[in-house]
C-alpha cells in the first residue's frame, strides 16, 4: 500500500512496530481501504527475541539479521524470560489505540510466532531454507532444543495474554516453518512447546488460529496440538484440509498469495475454487494460504474482498 | 568430501561440468568411499540454459544468477533449440569416461531438470522462495509459460535420449521446486511438459525416477505424469507416499537429509523407520528426501549406507 511504503521511507519496520502511533496506523490501513473482516495488528514475530537477549535487526532484501544466533546450551542458559507487560509494552499500547480507533467496525486479531519457528530463526540467525541448523541442535542436543522451546512457550503464552488483556478480540499463533518437520519430529520437537502457547491463549477465552504453510502432512497434528481454527496453505485443497483437521473445527485458507500478482480473472477461478471446496459448511475463514506479497497491487485484494463477501 | 573441496579450489562447479575428466573423477568419489549401489553424474540442472541462450554462473553462497531472466513472449522467442549431442557433448564424454572407469561395479544415473523447475530458474534468475515471478508468468501470460515449458520439454527430452546412447543405465528426472504448486496447477502448468520429458526418459528403455520435494498432495498426480519410480521427500512418511503413489510403482526416499549432520543413533533410527514403512516390500530405493548437505561428514554417509545394507 501507498500510505504503508511512504511511511517506510521515513522509518523503518522495527520504528514502526516500536511507536504505538504509527503501528496503529499502519494496523488500520488495510481496514480503511479493504473490505476486510478483521484487523490484524502490525508486529513482528521476532519482537520476543529483544528483552530475551537475543538483538536482531533487518536487513534491506534479506530479512531478519541476528547478531549472535543460539548455538549452545550456554546461550540457551542466559536467555532472560522477562515481563511482557514492561518489555514489551509498546505492542500492548498499539493494541490500546487500534481498538480505540476500530470503534468495533471490526475485530483486532493479536499474534506470536510459535516456538519451532521462532527457535528456527533464533538458530540460523536469519531466513533459511533447510533448517540445516536449527535441526542439528534438535537432533543433538534434544535437550538443550527442549530448553530452548520451553522458554520460548513461557515467553509467549504470557505475551498472548498480556495481548488479550490490551484487547485483541482473536489470537493467531503463527508456526511458519514447521513445515519443514516430519509429522514424527513435529510431535517430538515442536507439538508439546506449541501445545503450551496454544493452551494459555484458548485459557484467555478468546478464538485462536493456529497457522502453519508446507503442512500438508502435519495437519492433523497440528489440530491435536490445539487452536478452534487451523490455517492451510494452498498446497492442499481446501476441503482435504478440513477432512484432516476435522470437521469439528473451524479452518482459515487457503488461496495462493502468488495469484494475487496476476490477472483479477484468474484470481477469482481460485477463490471460487476455494469456496466451493469449503460448500459453505459453517467455520470457513477465507485467507490466502501465506502472508500476503509485498508486490500485490490494493486493487486486486479489494476485488477478492468483494468477491467473497458477494 | 575432502577430494572434492579440494578440487574446488582449483575449479568452479562449472570448469568440473565442462572438463569430462574432472567430472566422471567427482562423479567416481562417493563410489570409491560409500557403499552405494549406484552413481550419480556429476552435473548441474541448468547445463542445458546456456545453449538454449540463458548464460548464468555461480555466485558463491548463493547459488545459480542468469544475466538475462526470463519474463516476456520475446524473451521466449529468442531461445534457441539445439542438438544437447553437440552443445552438451562435455556431459556425454563424462558419461562414457565414468562407464569405462565404473568396468560395470555399479549402474550411472544421468539427470536432467523437469521444466516447471528449469523454468522457475530461468524466470527468477536465481534460487527463490516464493516463485512469484514465474507464477505470475503462468498464471499472467499461460501461452507464454506453455511455450516456455515446451522448448524446455523438448530439449531436455532429447538430451536424456542422448544420455542414455552415451550410457547411462537410469535416470532421474528432478522437478525440485514443483512442490510450490497446489494439485490443480500441477495439472494444468506442469504435468503436460513433464510428461512429455518423462515419455521420452522412458522411450529409451532404461529405469526412470521422478523427483521433486514437498509434493503430498501431488504424489497422485506425479505418478499419473510419469516414471518407474517416485521420489518423495521426508515431510511425508514413506508408506503414506507409497500408498498415494500406488504399489505398482517403486518409490525413492526418503530420510531427512538433516539427520546426517546429527548424532549417528539419531540418524539410524530414521533410517530404520524408513525400512520399517517399505515393510520390505520390492522396489524402494533407500535414498534421502533431498539432496545430501554440503556439511555432511562423510562418515555419516558410509555409517548410513552399512546400516542400510545390512
Amino acid at each position: 500500500m501507498a500510505e504503508y511504503r511512504a511511511m517506510r521511507s521515513q522509518y523503518t519496520l522495527l520504528d514502526i512496530c516500536r511507536q504505538p502511533e504509527l503501528a496503529a496506523q499502519v494496523t488500520l490501513q488495510p481496514v480503511d481501504r479493504i473490505d476486510v473482516d478483521a484487523a490484524i495488528l502490525f508486529s513482528d514475530l521476532l519482537l520476543p527475541l529483544e528483552p530475551l537477549g537475543i538483538p536482531f535487526d533487518f536487513v534491506k532484501g534479506e530479512g531478519p539479521a541476528i547478531d549472535k544466533p543460539i548455538r549452545t546450551a550456554a546461550d540457551v542458559a542466559h536467555l532472560r524470560r522477562f515481563e511482557p507487560r514492561e518489555a514489551l509494552s509498546y505492542v500492548l499500547s498499539t493494541i490500546r489505540l487500534v481498538r480505540r480507533d476500530l470503534e468495533n467496525r471490526v475485530p483486532l486479531i493479536g499474534f506470536a510466532g510459535a516456538p519451532f519457528t521462532l527457535a528456527s530463526y533464533a538458530i540460523e540467525g536469519g531466513p533459511s531454507s533447510n533448517y540445516t541448523k536449527t535441526k542439528a541442535l534438535m537432533y543433538g542436543e534434544p535437550k538443550v532444543w527442549h530448553t530452548l522451546c520451553d522458554t520460548f512457550a513461557s515467553v509467549v503464552a504470557e505475551y498472548l495474554r498480556a495481548q488479550v488483556e490490551a484487547g485483541v478480540q482473536a489470537l493467531q499463533v503463527f508456526d511458519s516453518w514447521v513445515g519443514a518437520l516430519n509429522p514424527d519430529d513435529y510431535r517430538e520437537f515442536a507439538m508439546p512447546h506449541t501445545k503450551h502457547v496454544l493452551d494459555a491463549a484458548s485459557s484467555t477465552g478468546v478464538p485462536v488460529i493456529h497457522f502453519g504453510t508446507s503442512t500438508s502432512t502435519l495437519l492433523e497434528i497440528m489440530a491435536e496440538a490445539g487452536g478452534d481454527v487451523i490455517g492451510a496453505d494452498w498446497r492442499i485443497p481446501l476441503d482435504e484440509a478440513w477432512d484432516k483437521i476435522g470437521h469439528d473445527r473451524a479452518i482459515q485458507g487457503n488461496l495462493d498469495p502468488t495469484l494475487l500478482l496476476g490477472p483479477i480473472d484468474r484470481m477469482l477461478e481460485g477463490a471460487a475454487d476455494v469456496l466451493r471446496r469449503a460448500a459453505g459448511r459453517p467455520g470457513h475463514i477465507f485467507n490466502l494460504g501465506h502472508g500476503i506479497l509485498p508486490e500485490t497491487p490494493v486493487e486486486n485484494v479489494q476485488a477478492l474482498a468483494r468477491f467473497v463477501h458477494g
